[in-house]
């Protein structure tokens, strides 16, 4: 490409609303124009970069035997009422009424779609197992849309959806598509890991994230510094601790916090660390309230709190009133000691161990000290409750927990029959019977990826791109001869040379000056520069850098050549 | 790709609401499966199809020089209410309301994105001229969706739009995309033609239309059998006839005809051709009713109609009651002699030669012999009124029209400074003012291309693709042996050579009889069939049959590999 053909169009100012540095970076150099919340045009350049992720995305899909189809981004209602997911999908869910006052969404996920699919398309097991995929436009009508394409509301998704006559065939696909994920991150130079994840609202039991690791992720993820044992915070088990809890040595006494409420305040008042005191919590249950205990300088973790059989879904803490109306104190003087028998105390495995531990004393102004479980305070159930904190051991019992920022790139989802069964898709089986088909589901964020990418990858000048998505691997910049030389005609034929070894090399004769050039390139992110100067030609040579480098090297013509070879 | 390990999906019955060849050998070929009204899913085998259309579009779009961008597919309201074309679209635009409360449209065309692009990104005439095209989903809800894909509600567009300084610029862009539109049209190997068009309702001055030729074409063109002279019918210009009127020899005669209304009628039993009878028609003006006179062979073409000064738009006919009060005749007997004063008479360039001709009485039951213009009838202006017919002399003087149907998969058009105007977008020109851009447009239905291909390449087995689009350009048919033979090595080596030598080549390994599977290969349209069986591996030979021949012969494993080199 002659970038004098080409639109680029980088800039010095940066809107304030740019909070990370891959949004920043994607104005600076032009590869994003806003059009409204959420919805970005992709310039020539930021196309580039995009259509070289979703190729490799492409080959690796279809090197693992998926298949591509394309279904369409608006999708009728009726089909989302017979999953459910009409109301319960919310409000990502953009919805709209054609001419005929029909209801329509604009898919943000397509299982709905591509049950109904194969529900009219298989018949027999003979056809199965099957994968299908598509490269498709979604939107999801984010509350707060930000970080530019990272969280926009538009977005450039590749999804896939497997289906299978049983869950072992299915368990096959899944790590098929769990290898082609490692192959498609690795390809694209990037760290990542994958992790054990919550599968959430879209349903099924095993599923894996993939996270490029950056310090602006939005999830928190645990990893194993001895072993390859990673989840996402929300996921990761907080194992019970190696020793059992100690006999009870002090005296149960109430002392007076009178202003006292939070861990860090009690604490520090009565000269007790955090770890020796407990945190007690009032959510609302299926059936009153229920007490949820943790370690001082624990936290709940929310989704773990969820699955709890006592709780209708994601906890909600019980508000002033209730809390007064149950125990005739306020927030912030809660303790399992004395709690009304109605109430369930669930109690985190490390806090089941404490002895002689700091709690809450149920009236206002006033905690105890000295308690002790059974003794004093009565315990439920022992429950993995709290979040993973840095230094705990890994599950697989190998190593300790790490913890690290990770953005979502990639999901994998053994969805097993919960949409065929929704949609009634099956199909005959060996011995003739219908059989409701296992599915498995595997998204990546194509658009998202670009932006990841950036995010571990720039330095103070600008994008430092992994070869494999720049938007070219070389860029001659040919810098304008003062004199009436052939150095135009040196860039042409080295140029012309490389494309014909079919190396993607742009060629810069914009006719800038060589600072403003230069700062373009480096802004941009081509990992490999040429100059053609009349120096350089005079003397036969050529000024070689590559981005990630701070020195540059003069090589012949032959040499730059091998470079790409 | 092995078959074994794709999704082919071929049916029998094919719904009754499939009218036209394509959308009965889509459905039934399986490359295509009806979500809703307007939505389809594109299978993999379709998917196959339409990908290489859009690589054709693509590589002829680049090699024109024009820059890929994507573009939203969800627009913001404020944008078409800058150009007034929130309102204006009409129900074809898909209006929708985000969480916010905020409308949004699913973008039928992207002008208005794309300018709001223009006005952002360029500043200055060195960044001129531009084309910038995207190929993207697009909605159009239209009132009655049929034929398929042909006439979907959403659907892959490929659209262009240009920025340039002046209207030279302009001009020399718009035929450079009236090339490489001819060049995507005759690589694909499709009978078209382009024709000059009317611009409607995207504005602009000069346009032309690609149409695909087939019978059942919803548009009407004329061609010349004397030059490469083509126009749609709404626009194509009835030229004025070679000779003048002749002067008057009959006298004004009043006859009665009590029941006869239409031309066929009055002509049949006044024993004159239809030729020598005159057809006028009360149309409402801007101010006040008009009568449009034209042969009664000949018919009104309202596209000419609408662009008369005295009309509002679309000519549309008085209705009786004005008409009875107007002249105190019911329709069916109007004629210019003795209109009122008030009422402009305009007429055809064929009809203002007449003389001696039969025209309304304007009296029920009544209408006039051997009238004739000037003498007895009033004359206010000759127009182009009339639609051409076979016959006609052509435009450019060489030859005469022809008529043909065609299905528009492209068109170009010059829109000038309408909506860089609306928009305010402008750029600094050489002198150093700001100058309003002129822009061009450029689509092509990528999507409806597949379809219109199969109007024009099909028989009774099925669809036969031009290799350019077929899915692959050849399938080796695995025949399964009866005996324990080396068939199934010998098709895989052959399979693997072809591939090694970059032919895009099927392997047939589904273990199907051998008339189904070639019934199946005849339906989806695989241009050339080699047969691999146990007769043939024992003989050295292959049998080998293109999709267009009837008769197959036997080939050597060095012609099989020769024929695809």
């Amino acid at each position: 490409m002659r970038l004098s053909k080409f639109h680029l169009a980088t800039v010095k100012e940066v809107p304030a609303d740019a909070e990370i540095v891959s949004h920043q970076l994607m104005l600076r150099a032009g590869m994003i124009r806003k059009l409204a919340a959420g919805l970005y045009t992709w310039s020539p350049l930021g196309l580039r970069v995009l259509r070289k992720v979703e190729a490799v995305v492409r080959e690796e899909m279809n090197r693992a035997g998926a298949i591509e189809v394309l279904m369409p981004a608006v999708q009728p209602r009726e089909l989302w009422e017979e999953t459910g997911r009409w109301e319960k999908f919310g409000g990502q869910l953009l919805k709209m009424k054609d001419r005929k006052e029909a209801w329509y969404c604009f898919g943000p996920t397509h299982e709905e779609v591509v049950t109904d699919f194969a529900r009219a398309e298989l018949h027999s097991y003979k056809q199965l197992p099957l994968n299908f995929y598509q490269i498709q436009t979604k939107f999801r009508d984010e509350i707060r849309p930000r970080f530019g394409v990272m969280r926009a509301r538009e977005f450039l998704m590749k999804d896939a959806y497997s289906f299978h006559l049983s869950a072992e065939c299915l368990e096959r696909e899944y790590w098929n598509m769990y290898n082609a994920y490692t192959r498609i991150f690795t390809r694209l130079e990037l760290k990542f890991r994958p992790v054990q994840a919550d599968a959430g609202a879209i349903g099924g039991s095993v599923t894996h994230e993939f996270h490029v690791l950056a310090e602006s992720g939005e999830d928190a993820i645990a990893f194993s510094d001895g072993s390859d044992y990673a989840a996402n915070v929300e996921k990761a088990e907080a194992m019970a601790p190696a020793t059992g809890r100690t006999a009870p040595a002090a005296a149960l006494e109430r002392v007076a916090t009178p202003t006292q409420r939070s861990i860090d305040e009690v604490s520090g008042f009565l000269g007790v660390a955090a770890a020796g005191c407990l945190k007690t919590i009032l959510v609302r249950g299926n059936d009153g309230l229920v007490a949820l205990c943790v370690r001082g300088d624990h936290e709940i973790n929310e989704i773990k709190a969820s699955k709890l059989a006592e709780l209708p879904g994601e906890p909600v803490l019980a508000d002033e009133a209730e809390i007064v109306k149950a125990l005739g104190c306020k927030p912030g003087f809660i303790g399992p000691v004395g709690l009304p028998d109605s109430i369930p105390v669930i109690v985190d495995r490390d806090a089941a161990v404490l002895a002689d531990f700091v709690c809450g004393g149920n009236q206002d102004g006033s905690h105890y000290r000295g308690a002790n479980w059974l003794r004093d305070a009565r315990l439920s159930r022992v429950e993995d409750l709290r979040k993973v904190v840095d230094g705990d051991a890994s599950p697989d019992g190998k190593g300790q927990i790490r913890l690290a920022r990770g953005i979502e790139v990639g999901h994998v989802f053994q969805l097993g029959t919960k949409y065929a069964e929704a949609l009634n898709a099956s199909v005959i089986d060996q011995s003739g019977k219908s059989q409701v088909l296992a599915m498995g589901c595997y998204g990546i964020g194509v658009s998202r990826i670009v932006a990841a990418a950036i995010e571990q990858n720039f330095d103070a000048a600008g994008i430092v791109w992994p070869e494999p998505m720049a938007p070219w691997r070389v860029v001659l910049c040919l810098i304008n001869p003062k004199n009436d030389t052939n150095v135009a005609a040196v860039a042409d034929a080295l140029y012309a040379d490389l494309q014909a070894r079919g190396v993607d090399v742009a060629l810069d004769d914009r006719g800038l000056r060589a600072g403003g050039m230069f700062a373009d390139m480096e802004l941009i992110g081509i990992p490999h520069r040429v100059v053609v100067s009349e120096r350089g030609v005079a003397a036969g040579t050529f000024e070689y850098r590559a981005r990630r480098d701070s020195e540059s090297r003069q090589l012949s013509r032959d040499e730059v050549l091998a470079l790409f070879a």
